[in-house]
């Protein structure tokens, strides 16, 4: 019997080992936007250093940036042999609305197949099956490849540390190949590979009218009210046919070659699959594009969060002072998010009324991305996701963002697999977050078998 | 000297321990609309209470409703003189933003000439400035009329609990003539008679997408942003001329005459000074009306408050599940409250996109009102006012909403004179709520004189 499959058969007799160690890792609430959650990320940082620690690993640290935390650990002990850096973070989003949660996010609760739990599949569990993958190999013959572990704690915040803490630490991070194990597939039958990724450019809009609350009967229809402006102008973001307005926003983007297109309409998900996952009435988006080519190949302009004037219950006859809007853009190739944010600008010059007064705050910036799919890491995943799976993988143009992708380019000059076992109905960023077990447990095969095809390729 | 001229002089003389009585009535945090203030609701009740019976008054009570309580007091003493009926509300508006006030909501202060508190203004001041006109009468030769005092805790959430009561007592209520000094004048120097008043209609729209909060990356683009969909419809709402979209919703509204017209323009009131007390960088607003017949005599649409997605510090990539806006409507006659409700539904229902749910939530409705002009106690009021400034008073349609005016109306059988002495840069309902001080001992020496016109005009 192979390494691998003596590995295999390891990581199947600890599932439930496996299992309560990851519920271990979920009950911190490692907020990274939260202040008051600060002494917990220093404690989810701690349990990751000492996880690298069970493996045997060398150089531990967990290693202060401006932010939160980054840990890292490597594991030298095969000459010859690629270094793999593997790349996953320890911090979650925040958990509210608290009240929609059938179970407390930081308490995991196996319900069927799935655990509840608030970074179960983004990405706590990723990580972990990650390295109970290494575990397995290091029990059973040795990991096969250099391997350098590096867990950050900004992700959900855009990562702000990280790019001067890569271009600090270039020598610590040099690998030949990277995994960013912060992804997903389709469905649990579905195995993919993610060769793009959006990019995201993050911004407030603060609208401001009178210089306080005023009475809305008094003041009422002789001053532009600041809530009705905003949303004139966000009304104004988007044309009759779900095209962004803002002037130039497609001139950079990316056209889908037909090849691609046609591989991207024989993805096996439907429309009605996509409307059930999200409870929407109806699906919406660019017209002239998929469901999928509007996830993965096309830019967009969300809107995050609004808030103006008087929200408790009951009525209050304010005309508010001043009205924000959080708002988001998902960029693909070759959008650029800090020209996207001069769009912005520009478009309000052009088109916010003179009867308010209004700024845009940029709150974070990250690149789109697109992998070479002929290279000796994708076919190292692919291998490894059909012989776990027993099907090809689906190459994905995702929808989400990873900056830390852009940033190992730039600074380590790698491109990195996206590899990873999310599901779209995850619940990522929502109420009752949960992570798959059945793919959780597939997720460490496929793991091991990445590493010693990873082996392979030098 | 005769009687008022006494009252009057021992009003001058008891400024202090009016002003400190009127201070402590401001300590009693009395809003109406958060459940946590109920005993306070009481409190202010009972204090209002002692003071009628610091007058001498008869037959005190502290009433309950279905809501908060009503106070009641009457002096039968003046047989063969008119009764008036005086309306006042002791409860006040929620104070948040409380970060924006200079000094405590409850710490009555004086700066200047003006004392900052909430419901300095909006309306503990004025229902005070009535209960000491009645004071120094009684302590100079006694009241020259009959009067009953009703003061309400429920104005600032529409009087949900008022009109039955007024219904169910109607005896104790009946009266010759209503005076409402829940009211305001133009400038210190411009004395005023609101002879119109704004109906309000007031609704929480609600917009729902995904059945929860999904990840903008992965889900952008695919469906219809609930905040961005709210933002759309709310855009729509007025046209680009300032005119409200609703459907039929100017067809009942009284146009002014050319007479009405040149009176208002004759108000000293400059839109300079307007924008002055806003702080708005312009004016806004149906375009072909002046500011003064945008707030008295043309019916509004205004945002009250809007709430959707993540509104906290940071960034948070959601798309949010749902949006709500509180919308309120200011009403001219002969518009109807549940009529503009129902072009309200017939708007979403034509305008509403399918992408996304919705519903209408009424909360609040009361008529608009027009007073006759040439009546005894519009002129008897007309004639203090001119005695007390020296000018004669200008005759308002007012922006505001007071509902108790047409329940008085429509089960009293009687106008309501709407006669007070708030300033329109008084912040009702915002930060730093102030009273002129100036204006509140103006005030008390007007009710003397209009109390004495009163008494003539049986």
């Amino acid at each position: 019997m192979s390494n691998t499959q003596q590995a295999i058969e390891f990581a199947q007799r600890h599932h439930e080992r496996y299992l309560n160690e990851l519920k271990e890792f979920l009950t911190i609430p490692s907020v990274s936007t939260l202040p008051a959650h600060k002494p917990d990320m220093q404690r989810a940082a701690e349990w990751v250093a000492a996880r690298l620690s069970d493996l045997g690993m060398k150089n531990i640290q967990v290693m202060p940036t401006a932010g939160h935390p980054v840990v890292f650990g490597e594991w030298m002990g095969a000459p010859g042999k690629p270094t793999l850096l593997v790349y996953g973070h320890y911090d979650v989003q925040p958990v509210d609305p608290l009240n929609e949660w059938t179970t407390p996010p930081f308490e995991p609760t196996v319900r069927g197949d799935n655990l509840y739990a608030r970074g179960a599949s983004d990405m706590k569990g990723q990580i972990h099956a990650f390295l109970k993958a290494a575990d397995a190999l290091m029990k059973n013959g040795g990991l096969p490849v250099n391997l350098r572990v590096f867990v950050e704690g900004e992700e959900e915040l855009g990562s702000p540390s990280l790019n001067a803490f890569i271009a600090q630490h270039k020598d610590l991070l040099k690998c030949d190949i990277a995994l960013n194990t912060d992804s997903g597939i389709l469905t649990p039958e579905t195995p993919a590979l993610v060769v793009g990724l959006r990019g995201l450019a993050y911004f407030e809009i603060w609208v401001h009218g009178p210089a306080h609350d005023v009475h809305s009967g008094i003041f009422g229809g002789s001053i532009h009210n600041p809530a009705q402006a905003l949303c004139e102008i966000i009304a104004g973001m988007h044309d009759a046919n779900g095209h962004v307005t803002l002037p130039g926003y497609y001139d950079k983007v990316r056209n889908l070659s037909e090849e691609e297109r046609a591989e991207m309409a024989n993805v096996p998900q439907t429309d009605d699959e996509w409307i059930k996952m999200t409870g929407a009435p109806q699906l919406y988006g660019e017209k002239g594009f998929s469901t999928l080519e509007r996830i993965g190949a096309r830019p967009t302009l969300e809107v995050n969060g609004l808030l103006s004037g008087f929200t408790g219950e009951g009525i209050k006859t304010v005309l508010p002072a001043k009205a924000v809007a959080k708002i988001s853009m998902r960029l693909v190739p070759y959008q650029d998010p800090v020209e996207v944010g001069d769009q912005l600008i520009k478009y309000m010059e052009e088109h916010a009324p003179k009867t308010i007064t209004w700024e845009v705050k940029r709150m974070n910036a990250a690149s789109p991305i697109l992998v070479e799919r002929d290279s000796p890491g994708v076919r190292a995943a692919s291998a490894a996701l059909q012989a776990t799976f027993g099907a090809k993988p689906v190459f994905r143009l995702e929808g989400g963002t990873v900056p830390v992708v852009s940033m190992f380019r730039n600074h380590l000059g790698v491109d990195s697999i996206q590899m990873g076992f999310g599901l779209p109905d995850d619940n990522f960023h929502g109420p009752n977050e949960k992570l798959h077990l059945p793919n959780y447990y597939r997720g460490i095969e496929a793991f091991i078998r990445f590493l010693e095809n990873v082996a392979q390729t030098s």
